[in-house]
C-alpha cells in the first residue's frame, strides 16, 4: 500500500528527471560520471538508494552544505524522476577518476 | 603534504582491498553491484568519495547503524584499499536493479 506522497519507481519519469537533473550536471555530470573524485558517480546507481539520499539531504538526516541546498527545493516526484534518470544511465565509460 | 595517517590512492593495494572487503560482499557484492536496491552499487565509484564515506561512518559524521558498525574497525589503509578495490571494478553489467 503506497503512502500518499511516495512515487513508485514505475511512475517515475526518466525524461522529466533528465530535465529536473540539469542543476546536478555541473557536479555529477549529465552522464552521471562526476567531475571531481570527491563526489559520487551516479550513473547506474540504484534509484531507491539515490532517492533516500536526496530525501536525507532534504530533511537534514545526512549533512552536506551543497547537497542540502540542492535537495531542499525538490519535491518527492522530482526526487523519484532524478533518481530514475541517473539509475537509467550506464557508466560503461573509461575508468572513473580515482 | 600528506598528513601522517592518510594513505594516497597510489599506495592503496587493490588486492589487499579485495581481501579486506570480503565483509562487504554480502551487501555490496564482490562485483560491487548491491544485493538490495536500497544499498548503493560501489563498482566504479570514485575511491576518494568511498574513502570519505567510510571515514564519515567510522567517525559518526554519517549515520547508519550497519555501516557505522562495519566501518568502526577499519584502519585508514583498510579504507584506502577497499576504496581502491571497488573503484577498480567496472559495473558494465546488465541494468542495476531499480
Amino acid at each position: 500500500m503506497m503512502t500518499p506522497h511516495s512515487v513508485s519507481a514505475q511512475e517515475a519519469d526518466v525524461k522529466a528527471g533528465a530535465a529536473r537533473a540539469a542543476v546536478c550536471f555541473s557536479c555529477h555530470g549529465e552522464d552521471g560520471v562526476s567531475k571531481n573524485a570527491s563526489w559520487p558517480n551516479l550513473a547506474g546507481q540504484n534509484a531507491k538508494y539515490l532517492a533516500k539520499q536526496m530525501k536525507d539531504f532534504r530533511e537534514g538526516r545526512r549533512q552536506d552544505p551543497t547537497m542540502e541546498a540542492m535537495a531542499r527545493p525538490l519535491s518527492d516526484s522530482d526526487i523519484a524522476n532524478i533518481s530514475a534518470y541517473y539509475a537509467s544511465l550506464s557508466d560503461c565509460e573509461p575508468e572513473s577518476n580515482q
